[in-house]
């Protein structure tokens, strides 16, 4: 995955996460994924695909971090616990942020459709990627708790 | 979902864990996803996108049936447990049968391109799907285990 491709991502994150959820977003660091992380509570999961790429774009949330930016999203009280009004807002926001980044990649020549999101729900659920694939891990801060942002994004046959 | 882009994603698994896994699977009566299922030890999941379409297809096994199968695909005898040479078969099965029923479903007129597969692994983890995405699922049994299938696939905005 070419370094250019992150910068979409993580400026879709910052401006998705403001509007939506008027929460401020610190990105970390973006690093390759070198082995499996436990990830968080919840993860949204959604396919790019075009016939000269192909990637996934994976969204996972510490428990805290979600509840308060749904909370903020429905402006509705903080939930206690994760349920099917979360479990949506984590599909809506990977949509989302994944549109918004298709849209900047586009305007630089990069182009493909998005896949319908799928989210999972479960303490110690392992995502993982093909050996093929090499991922871009972008951690991200908010006062209430941590996500990360893990993309994979390449040209066919091109691994 | 229509009915008759049912049949390709039946034939493609059968196909392939005939001629990769020599076994033999049998379909049970496809129905529509009312609720949540809690889901298989190990779980596929792949995008499919172009311009017309959007689907995914899930496709989630239960330990004793993937370990079984992935010991006919390696010629090895069982693993005791779940591994990386396991989570690898379980995304190189989804995208092959994945793959196979795009064939089929182009020369129906059908067209997408696959993203890459991601795969899930830990008991108890939940796939959910968007609202607005009607799922068929196609429960399959083999002498092993049970291993499910679960596909979304329709027009862009006409959901």
């Amino acid at each position: 995955m070419k370094v250019e491709y992150l910068n979409p991502f993580i400026l879709a994150t910052k401006n998705v996460l403001a509007t939506m959820a008027q929460t401020t977003v610190e990105p970390q660091k973006p690093h390759l994924k070198e082995n499996k992380d436990t990830f968080g509570e919840v993860t949204g999961i959604i396919g790019m695909a075009s016939e000269t790429v192909e990637g996934s774009m994976v969204i996972s949330f510490s428990e805290s971090c979600i509840l308060h930016i749904v909370a903020k999203m429905l402006m509705e009280p903080v939930k206690p616990t994760i349920d099917h009004d979360v479990i949506d807002a984590v599909g809506e926001l990977t949509n989302i942020i994944c549109g918004g980044a298709k849209a900047t990649l586009a305007k630089m020549g990069l182009n493909f459709n998005l896949a319908t999101p799928t989210m999972v729900h479960g303490k110690g659920a392992e995502v993982h990627y093909p050996h093929s694939a090499p991922i871009v891990v972008i951690p991200f801060k908010t006062a209430s708790g941590d996500f990360v942002l893990e993309a994979s994004l390449a040209d066919r046959h091109r691994r």
